[in-house]
């Protein structure tokens, strides 16, 4: 009989706790045995401390939270999907995967690590190759930034009839991408606030990496230069992204939506949680919306598909909009996504057989 | 004795003719004698059809909207400011202006008309200059599409230190931009819609039109290519633009600034609407925000004032955002302050005596 | 080989329309073979004039509106789930009615009408008894006000143990309760209004006589007296009702609440649509809320559950909350579920048999 | 030359004491030396930590708040406006008081001190006279919740033609009522919560202490019951409440209405900060709204009306809604009021005279 991998949610008092939490839930490959939280949701049951707007999953509903140290957690789970606040992540994070738990971490503290892949399966798997062979440690993999996860996803089929030279990104981001309480209602109701600290930054370097290329044990960014400028709205869930792409070469527009309808990296390969495709492009005026496309994508998928629109081609100018669900495709979707590929990939060893 | 020029307003059943209205309703040089509504709110006071969250003015809220002909206009008023539909604006302004009544229009559909001027006082004064001389018919003087106002102002005192070739520019724009009854509530809350019916389009026409040069009875663009993403967001009052800007040359940032805080090119005129000065560079960072920013500008110049802050500058790309209100500013302020330049440029002929 | 009957949606176009779409898509009693639309939308296909949040059901997306006469429904439909509005909705409802076409009406129109069952299967399945036997036309079934159907649900337990002399009710009412275009962005934007035409009346009517008895051929409403104050919120989907209930009984608290709970009257029936239990009493100390309890209840009875919570007894003074989807449970689910308890009662006849 | 008294702004930091600061930054009796807050704002510039939607006052934008112990408070502040914490405010506003310093405070904790009145100028101003006489402490005076002192002012003019049984009271509140941070954007946006925590205990409990009589040294509260249901919306500022009064006495709507269009008790007095008439009668079918009415009242008492409006009268019911800011006339507006009525009778002693 072999089992689901015991796995950990770190971070589960938390929206991107409770967003693994959801998607685990019934996982086919990951059985959540414990959630852990340090802060003062610890000892409480899921449902007491429960934020998202879904219901909260039966089979988890009455389970505690639980305190434990990275050694408790080692004790207990195979894997472990964190959503730890930046600063708290690196050292509980480390410290797992010195004792052999696997990390899929929605941190950005790892994702400027060059050891540490920074990983969107349809985009550049080929980044696992960074991992150091014949480790003790079990690895760390992230996935990147909410932002930077959709605009990757919407650049990754036409890098190569477009040749693009820079990207200019306006963002219109959503309140769940500051997790809970996160922006207080007084300071965005009636209102947009040009600004989210740090964003751009991470928007504008990781964009280039996902891109780039694997060089011996090291990534080789693309040389595409990122300009973003970043703004909250006051919509619950689903950023959305105007994007203009600055091109070197002047393919059709067939050409172009042809390379973005055509992309489907993952087809050979059943994740349960991958969109087929990954890209849904919209043909109507006013589409992509996040309160009408942040839940696109089937069955454990639903969320997951990147829904783009608007494509003017003004050559050598690009325009769309793209948009995805930041708390799953740029959140705890994309670990599990990672996680399911790292799977396939038997990174993660031998699936355990606890039969009788 | 010198009177107030007698004045109608319009479309004074909708949103921006009631903005006309409350701008005018105490204005030292115009007295809107005719509140002029073709639609059902004809017969009706102007309290009992007001949609404007600030009070109705008391000086007009008993005053009842009536149905005219130009001809019946043309008999009680010197002067029109139109907030007419496209399409109905035409027809009626035209006409007008052969009875002699000078026109200050909000419309877009003379917008293109290379005969008249449209106007922003502070960034295109010189465009009257295209005004026929020794016509019998008055002038009709257009004010541009709210975005591009914000756009233009922002640009003009840096396309010297920065000669720019393109501008993206992507925009969060408030649900008054449409209008009353305009935007459905369930097309808009938890939303954000990534399309306005012909915005873009006007944002890449007008704006080089407003920084171009008169050359004879015409005016040539200036050589700036508008690449534009217009959205329509959550917030009642204010137009945010993300704007990215890819100059020729390279000031510093400094003298960019410092192009923007010195200019002022209407300090000499004591025009009432008129804001000192037009641009205020914020500091903070996350400004300029719809909800804060909206009414920057003092007493009568109140919602007048173009907010910029988030500078930033990395040559040859600059980036900020801007904020200006749309139906202040981008709408029935920027045909008062035309009027009111007008005014000041004997544009409008004597000043009546209606003395005893 | 028994068939699905075949079913018309009426007002197809519109909120409540769509939302009979979505609900009917894969019943297991009804096929929609015809989305019938008088309006503009004639000719379209569903996808290109969905309204709803939720996806387009894959099964109608590409079916097109039509419009079509009475004599044109009743060749293709056996049965007909109307949104038609109030005035348009007698004339063809009664047509279909003498053409033998069995109508479930959202329309208050029928609703004032004492041959006429206004029902709710939960509260009031023995109205169907004033149908006239032997008549030659089809039934008119209607299904009550959004804001009447939950409150009639919260009261028909405690009716026995509290024998409630008046209620006072507060509303809290969503925006697609005034379905598309309904509510303009402009009214409700950072704003409530205390006013919806027609509401106070119709819940001061229609919930005694869900109440009440019938005596013959007609109802006699229930000795209760509803005061009601009914307002609009910015909200996308579910009324909350602040309820208040003078009681002229005193049962303890254990006593209400056991009788909410035990509430299910449909036990025994297997009808698609029916929550069981179709109270759901939460015990958080902020719940009901619209976000979070809307779709309550499972598979086809998703959105089918009234919640109700904050329960607080100070005798004679009952106060709790309630929460029901006003376009399912009070809107287009209502009326289906009404379907599904004629069939079950041999009402609509023979299922037809359409086998080869 | 008499000179304002020097007021200090205790909790200068949160959203009320910003209230105060914006109230009194151009006062004619109260001069704003002192804006003390504890937390983590001490030491910066006011202008650096202002939540209010408001522009800064010009006044006090650059001055700096600092942390204060109760001596150096009384060591620069004659008086003392506290928007104080519960919890906080008792030992801070005790020592103050005892210091001669008198204290007009927001706070909830001394509004149980049957020593202290609870003071609505326009409902008890009698109720001065518990405070003790030839004390060495100055006084400490509180202002009610902010969902009590609209319902007190809107009920005042109506006891004696009604003589009110019970009150049934339904609020729908604003985000500004929780302060800042406040309420986590995730919990309200499209979505009304229906709890805030002791809020009803504080409307059923203040609203007949309000309206009660001094016998002695304490208060007889009014035999009147109030029954709240409350509930927090997503809108910025001004609370609405429907209102269901049970009446004793069945006098005509016009003598109603007259008896709040007439009411006016502070017409004698010109307390800078009081409206005149104190309560607004609105005839239209949708009024109050909080966007609309907010603001009610001129000048000084911009936000300090109560607004009142579709009144039904079915003897002995009584249904209305009401609006009030809730802070302003709620809030800071409040005691600030307050303290011009305690100036007007006497009770903070002589104006200082500073002048040469």
């Amino acid at each position: 009989v072999t089992d689901r991998r015991r796995a950990a949610v770190l971070g589960a008092g938390g929206y991107i706790g409770q967003e693994f939490a959801r998607m685990l839930a019934d996982h086919p490959y990951f059985d959540p045995v414990l959630l852990v939280s340090g802060d003062r949701t610890g000892g409480r049951r899921l449902e007491e401390v429960w934020h998202l707007a879904e219901e909260v999953p039966a089979a988890l509903r009455s389970q505690r939270l639980v305190a434990a140290t990275p050694k408790a957690v080692a004790a207990e789970a195979d894997i472990a999907f964190s959503a730890l606040p930046g600063g708290v992540a690196v050292p509980v994070e480390s410290a797992l995967s010195r004792l052999g738990v696997a990390v899929f971490s929605n941190a950005s503290d790892h994702r400027a690590d060059p050891g540490r892949p920074l990983l969107i399966p349809e985009v550049n798997p080929e980044h696992l190759g960074i991992l150091p062979r014949g480790s003790r440690s079990a690895p760390i993999i992230t996935n990147p930034n909410c932002s930077a996860t959709g605009l990757a996803i919407a650049l990754k089929p036409i890098v190569r009839p477009l040749d693009p030279r820079t990207v200019h990104v306006a963002t219109y981001q959503a309140l769940s991408g500051a997790g809970f309480p996160g922006v207080a209602s007084l300071s965005i109701a009636d209102n947009v606030v040009p600004f989210i600290a740090g964003e751009e930054e991470k928007l504008a370097r990781e964009t280039p990496q996902l891109l780039g290329s694997p060089r011996g044990r090291r990534i080789v960014p693309a040389a595409i230069t990122i300009h973003p400028q970043c703004a909250r709205v006051g919509v619950r869930e689903g950023h959305l992204e105007a994007v203009t792409v600055l091109a070197r070469r002047r393919p059709t527009l067939a050409e172009i939506t042809s390379a973005w309808r055509s992309f489907d990296p993952l087809a050979g390969l059943a994740l349960p949680s991958a969109p087929h495709p990954p890209i849904a492009l919209r043909a109507e005026a006013d589409r992509p919306q996040p309160l009408r496309d942040r839940w696109a994508g089937e069955g454990r998928a639903r969320g997951m598909q990147v829904v783009l629109g608007r494509v003017r081609w003004t050559p050598p100018t690009l325009r769309f909009f793209l948009l995805s669900h930041n708390a799953v495709r740029g959140g705890a979707g994309g670990s599990v996504l990672n996680a399911e590929l790292a799977e396939a990939k038997g990174i993660l060893g031998a699936r355990p057989s606890r039969g009788r």
